[in-house]
């Protein structure tokens, strides 16, 4: 009830007015600490009348015709969600801890828990005992219950599935994480331009495409959905009177993720989308779903210094990073619009891992695939996108997203010079990582100790690929209020810069022998 | 409004009847994705009376008379702080863009532009125009005042210091963040001792004596003050009727360093604690903490799978590289007691960065500092802790915090069988960072490139310091729910295999030469 995510959550279902939903407020007048009342003196039935819910109170916990009272109230409760807050004693029958917050956080002492059984008229000799009558109620009455429940539902489901074979047939799929029949069809595929297109632009071409090809697909933004371009087009959007896929989460991020966790576990494909920045509002719930091995889709744009005039406080520095160290995440941080495509590839075939789909807010160049690699590469996860010319590479330059065109211009600029650089395009550590030993070797040969990278974020981690004498061009401390053009050169993102590392990386390494 | 530290940090407020705080509520019906009744209909004045808060409702916010009637009677209102929602119209006189979220995020068009310059009957030729009058009231009004008010706060202060030598030093000292005389007198120092303590109880013994020593000395935890151990002891606690130095947050994250953010931008010395795992819940304070150069000192405990039957929920694994990776920021993680006061020393030197003090759940061996090096080598980050013996080493072991016993043994093990291995405990990466070349190379010598990692995190940035070859024992997965003996057996936290990993350290670096 204290943390913020309560006020998030509860504010959205109240504006959604889902009455369906229950939620039971054990209020025990304790936390870990002490008394709530050395921290807490709101009015939490208020609180939630005011979010648009429908409010009960239950004076005393163990008055079960109360309770169940109640919950038949929610039952009946319509247009919005209801609140039962239950006054309880924590420890109750322990007449030592009762009431107090070393119930929760100390245990009940040997002695206390003695005078309970003695107060429950429990047998004092007994531990982890289950009386017979209890035995007897869960067998009969609530397993038999369970079966009843279950076959009808079972029935159901058989029913629904013949007389709707299509519809049927997709809640199957749905059911076991697969993709319905097609879902790619249409995939866009991107002409070379120099000028290009942001990679929040040509995924909003893919996220159409999807929301018209996977029903099940829903999600939306935290109030940034015009900038975040994640809408769902021609579909709706959820409200209280329409069941849209387009969802309007508010400026909620850590209910937003939580909402898209609960979401992917009744097996609907969900995403959230928000700035890259704000991403740090909402780090439970990105670990959460990696961690219930949910395929969640968290997309994430404005991603670098790239959001320029908006200043430090908008601009990314340690969040792909910090992403990428959750166990079990995948992120992709696509280079141009057909890394892009590539990328939704990868997202969609997940079943057990989420994804952070990390996008520019300014235009990327559409690479010319004659010339580079094509975009396929990305599945796994680094690609030779262009190798030096003449002869084996004496330097490696390796980058992500938008910085990839800044190593492809200078490969150029060093050819011009005479010197052989190959270009790594590497969109996802995790897939590169999943490669065999002779896959990775041929994109980054142990021989070629020369290496460079550039990515506009912490340096932290590139030394896994660069080595620990390699040049790690980054970000080593916040970004600063300025255009782009300005702050690349600022920051050292030029292709000059580049070309200079890469050289200085064949003379320390010829050195070195 | 709708993020969830609004909630945090109204109800904390309200709780403390904080009758000086005033907040004012720009209710102007937009978002930045539209009308606010796309996502948005909750009661907000109802909402913050259930806080405990006074409300006052504004009409119109071009009433200036009701305004500043507002502002008056939180003046007046004693008891609780105060909430004025202000009713307003966005990009008011604009006649197109007025009233709508393009207002916020489009900006306003030249020919609406021209058409509220005519409704304000504003020149309309001039750009960042500044008109005469408001010249004056700025000169003359505004400017005197401002003129007044200071030199009689200078007057005032001046007069304190007079009458308070004592107290008006300390405050001087506190705005310059400079630290009262004595701060570190009756540091404690701790003898060895094989079975130890944890390193959040040696913190507490140092926070004990800094909060007799530090008068300004404030913080507390988010209902987690007996588990992190952060009482200030013989200080009294922060109520509405009491102005003590502990502070109970409630379990309230976000608002908790917000707050502690707050409190050292009056230059107060402010800490927080919880959980290691729950800094996730207060990323974006703990930023803004490094990015407005305030020495705010976060402490976090219970640092890795050392939790044991608490489980993944409870185990960190990602979070002390998170933290590494923020700019600006000092990561500390003590390997003993004695680690635990010079880190301490460390910590309270700092004027512009905040700390993460990383400290264990579990006892930890207390090092016989007469066989192995002082202490004192915290604040280079890293220091060799013991050298190998009769000659070079063939193998470097880095280790931090609760990891550093396990190196220590490994060493032994290793001298068994003759492998000389050098032990260097790693407290802090950005102090180390900030060494000179000479100590650096002296601690970690580019010749010897056979190198372990160990620490119970990801992995991730350890390459780094091992070299792209070198062995990270460390966490891939998440942790697990098993008492901490089964843990380190399962995740390869033990002697035995940091020895293994040594050798085979050794024998790679051979082979390549």
């Amino acid at each position: 009830m204290m943390e913020g995510v309560s006020q998030e959550a509860a504010s959205l279902a109240g504006h959604l007015q889902l009455s369906n939903l229950c939620w039971i407020y054990d209020s025990n007048h304790v936390t870990i600490d002490g008394d709530t009342s050395i921290s807490l003196s709101e009015d939490t039935l208020k609180r939630f009348e005011a979010y648009g819910w429908h409010t009960i109170e239950v004076k005393d916990a163990n008055d079960i015709g109360a309770v169940r009272a109640a919950l038949e109230e929610f039952k009946r409760t319509e247009g919005k969600p209801t609140f039962i807050l239950v006054h309880s004693i924590i420890g109750y029958g322990a007449p030592k801890a009762q009431g107090t917050n070393d119930a929760h956080g100390e245990g009940i002492s040997h002695d206390d828990l003695v005078a309970a059984k003695k107060f429950y008229g429990w047998p004092l000799d007994k531990t982890f005992y289950v009386p017979e009558e209890v035995r007897q109620h869960f067998a009969g009455g609530i397993g038999q219950r369970g079966r009843q429940l279950h076959g009808a539902w079972s029935q159901l489901a058989q029913k629904y599935n013949e007389q709707n074979s299509e519809l049927g047939r997709q809640l199957m799929q749905m059911q076991k994480r697969e993709l319905p029949d097609g879902w790619d069809k249409d995939f866009p595929k991107f002409e070379a331009d120099e000028k290009g297109v942001a990679t929040r632009e040509s995924s909003a071409k893919v996220l159409e495409i999807l929301g018209h090809n996977v029903p099940w697909l829903v999600g939306g933004a935290a109030d940034l959905v015009k900038s975040t371009k994640t809408i769902l087009k021609g579909e709706g959007t959820m409200s209280p009177t329409e069941t849209g896929r387009n969802v309007n989460f508010g400026i909620r991020e850590h209910a937003m993720g939580s909402v898209t966790n609960g979401l992917a576990v009744s097996n609907m494909r969900a995403f959230d989308s928000t700035f890259l920045i704000f991403s740090d509002y909402m780090r439970n719930p990105i670990r959460l779903s990696s961690l219930m091995e949910l395929p969640v889709i968290h997309i994430f744009t404005h991603d670098s210094i790239g959001v320029g005039e908006d200043g430090p406080t908008h601009q990314p520095v340690e969040q792909i990073g910090s992403l990428r160290m959750i166990p079990g995440m995948l992120v992709l941080r696509p280079a141009d619009a057909n890394e892009v495509v590539e990328s939704w590839r990868v997202i969609m075939a997940q079943t057990h891992h989420p994804v952070c789909l990390i996008l520019s807010r300014q235009n990327l160049p559409t690479f010319d695939r004659t010339q580079y690699a094509p975009a396929s590469g990305v599945a796994k996860g680094a690609y030779i996108m262009r190798d030096s010319e003449g002869g084996e590479p004496q330097v490696i330059l390796i980058a992500t997203g938008s910085e990839v065109q800044l190593i492809v211009n200078a490969q150029k600029e060093l050819e011009g010079k005479g010197v052989r650089a190959r270009v790594v395009s590497m969109p996802s550590w995790e897939l590169f990582m999943k490669q065999d030993d002779a896959y990775r070797d041929s994109v980054l040969p142990p021989s070629v100790k020369a290496r460079v990278s550039v990515e506009q974020a912490s340096t932290m981690g590139w030394h896994q690929w660069v080595g620990m004498g390699g040049a790690t061009i980054g970000m080593t401390t916040f970004g600063s209020s300025a255009p782009l053009k300005d702050l690349l050169t600022k920051y050292g993102f030029t292709t000059d810069k580049i070309a200079e590392a890469a050289i200085s990386q064949i003379a320390l390494n010829a050195k070195q022998g």
